[in-house]
């Protein structure tokens, strides 16, 4: 298989994007990732496209077609991938096969998520589709209340307490306050997310990522062909993913994602590093119980001590381990097929050093962590910066 | 990139399957489909599935993750391809591009629609996510009345008939009569196509193609490792994909697919053979004059001289090329995620001399074309007996 580097990056403003359709978002990221790797449209020459809920959100499928159609590509192939919340991490492995295997030269991966055109309520039934819908759903557990059953076994085995998990919003808010285009730019304090309206004990509003619309997009080439693109190509050196079961009841242990050990296990097998060779890690907190989780799984922390760890801020920026620095889901929002692939543009850009103002000192190698539904998908890409 | 074969397919009969759920439509086929490779869940290191709209019919997304679980796969990479009716066809192609490309090694395809759920009129709504929402559908605009203009000026152009459009409804039913799978097992005559329901003028209720439930699936292995597996492997020797406009009305003819000659062209050109070399085709006849463009896009015939050669038997079976022996979306059923798949599988079975009491003589070669959307994607598969 090729060596595989992504030579351009877009990304749109996330929020409530009131303003912006779906086609609308798909530009603005799109054209973005175009102008960052001096190419045009007609470049491009396979397009894979990571979105969850289109058709229950806005009624539009084919989204694949539709992204296409809008950048005005040459009839190239194009797809639609998902895997609920983790369907960028997985349009953008992707989307890496296909350039690995020689099959295309240069390819995009796009997420998008239009998620505010419907009720908060509807977006939530949506999201409900992530979990299984016969043995989860239609007993009445939403998301929050599957992660809060993970927090609660997570404070039973390992004495992790509500402010320790706090101390992730209190983290990716300050984070997210230093990018343009996060969702919210808001520094809270502990006391604020404690006091926030309780959703599912133990998780608080300001436990929980937020319903955004928003669209991010890469292009990737051979990395024999990066130079022609770029003068900071990034290497992906490992790209890993796993399943697990769908019903989070069905698992052996619910402190720890299953699918997110073996995936990362694999991705650093390939990349051939250790976890302590990390220097800034976009990992997927969708509650703050998830990103506790995701430093352990990962093998940054042990079992039972990243939420000291991250209380005491080691995982702040330029901390132990940099970690969200884009404000993660929490700050910067989560449109959710969106998400993967912003994670990746977000070490992207600290690898080349162009993190404004919340730039990692000497980031050399960066990953992300990208899971769907309570952890029945688990995407780990691992970057590097190319020589 | 390493040569791929097909050693294993399955398929659950399709139709109104009040009967079965979505995860018992995959088991059926899923594990037929194990069987006849002679391999065990835990034999299978990544999973592609093929879905349109789950979401919208069953409220469950993150079908990649429940087939993964339902069929109990070791933690494997699982995803959903969507590309509306064309998501079977694109699920198989990537999962020849994760086999080609040395990633994985015993990969499975699986196509899975469960539409019975919803009412009639919910599914077709669904259905027409396949299209633009924004420019086609809030115009009032419905998938019959799409593939209706493009008969209209197919018929304006080329003097195609009525009649002659039937007659592909008429051999695709006595098809399906002969395949134990099929939705329907009815003969009928050029007359009952002609007197049945009018849905949108000139396309009667027999030119369209029903809603039904289904799966169907197949295992790809390296080349190298098939005869492991079968006696008789099936090598896949062309695999192309394209995209056009979203919109109908974009496009600069319609009364022939455009993404659907340039996948062809591709195909063609990866498998080394002409159009006429093909033995056995399965073809997407969502409407009956999908089946006449499909005859042309895919050089079989001359612009405007399908519809004659159709209705005089030319492509019945055992004809100078045998189309849809499976009975077609038309005949066998069109459970849209599973159909690209179903294809395949009706094919490989055809190649293999298993088409019980349909059987292609000396059939060598077949290919499949799957479309989705009013042409918006489309994509070819070859496949050959291998030695």
């Amino acid at each position: 298989m090729r060596k595989v580097a992504i030579v351009g990056v877009g990304l749109t403003k996330f929020g409530e994007r009131y303003d912006a359709s779906l086609r609308n978002l798909v530009s603005e990221a799109g054209i973005a990732s175009f102008q960052d790797a001096g190419m045009s449209n007609k470049d491009i020459d396979a397009l894979y496209v990571g979105n969850m809920a289109s058709g229950r959100l806005t009624e539009q499928e084919h989204v694949g077609a539709l992204v296409a159609d809008e950048l005005a590509l040459s009839n190239v192939p194009a797809l639609k991938v998902e895997n609920a919340c983790a369907s960028g991490g997985t349009a953008f492995r992707q989307a890496y096969i296909a350039v690995a295997s020689g099959m295309h030269d240069r390819v995009m991966a796009l997420g998008i998520e239009k998620m505010t055109d419907v009720s908060t309520s509807e977006a939530t039934t949506g999201l409900g589709g992530a979990g299984d819908k016969s043995w989860e759903l239609d007993d009445g557990i939403t998301f929050p209340g599957l992660y809060a059953l993970m927090a609660r076994r997570h404070m039973h085995d390992y004495g992790t307490t509500e402010e320790q998990m706090a101390s992730v919003a209190v983290k990716n808010h300050a984070n997210a306050y230093k990018n343009k285009y996060a969702h919210f730019h808001k520094i809270i304090s502990i006391d604020d997310v404690m006091k926030s309206k309780m959703i599912a004990d133990p998780l608080k509003l300001y436990d929980c990522s937020p319903i955004s619309d928003g669209s991010a997009s890469l292009i990737m080439v051979p990395a024999d062909d990066a130079k022609k693109y770029t003068d900071t190509p990034i290497i992906i050196s490992g790209s890993a993913q796993a399943s697990d079961t769908l019903r989070l009841a069905d698992r052996d242990d619910i402190t720890s994602i299953k699918a997110a050990r073996i995936a990362a296990e694999k991705a650093y097998s390939q990349a051939r590093i250790k976890p302590s060779d990390v220097n800034v890690a976009e990992v997927h907190d969708c509650f703050t119980i998830a990103e506790i989780m995701a430093m352990e799984d990962l093998g940054f922390y042990k079992k039972g001590e990243a939420a000291k760890a991250i209380f005491d801020g080691e995982t702040g920026l330029n901390g132990r381990i940099s970690v969200n620095t884009s404000g993660g889901l929490k700050g910067c929002g989560h449109p959710v097929g969106a998400t993967g692939i912003k994670q990746a543009v977000e070490i992207v850009w600290q690898l080349r050093g162009e993190a404004e103002g919340r730039q990692v000192s000497n980031a050399m190698i960066g990953l992300t962590h990208n899971v769907g539904g309570s952890g029945s998908t688990a995407v780990v890409n691992i970057l590097k910066r190319g020589d």
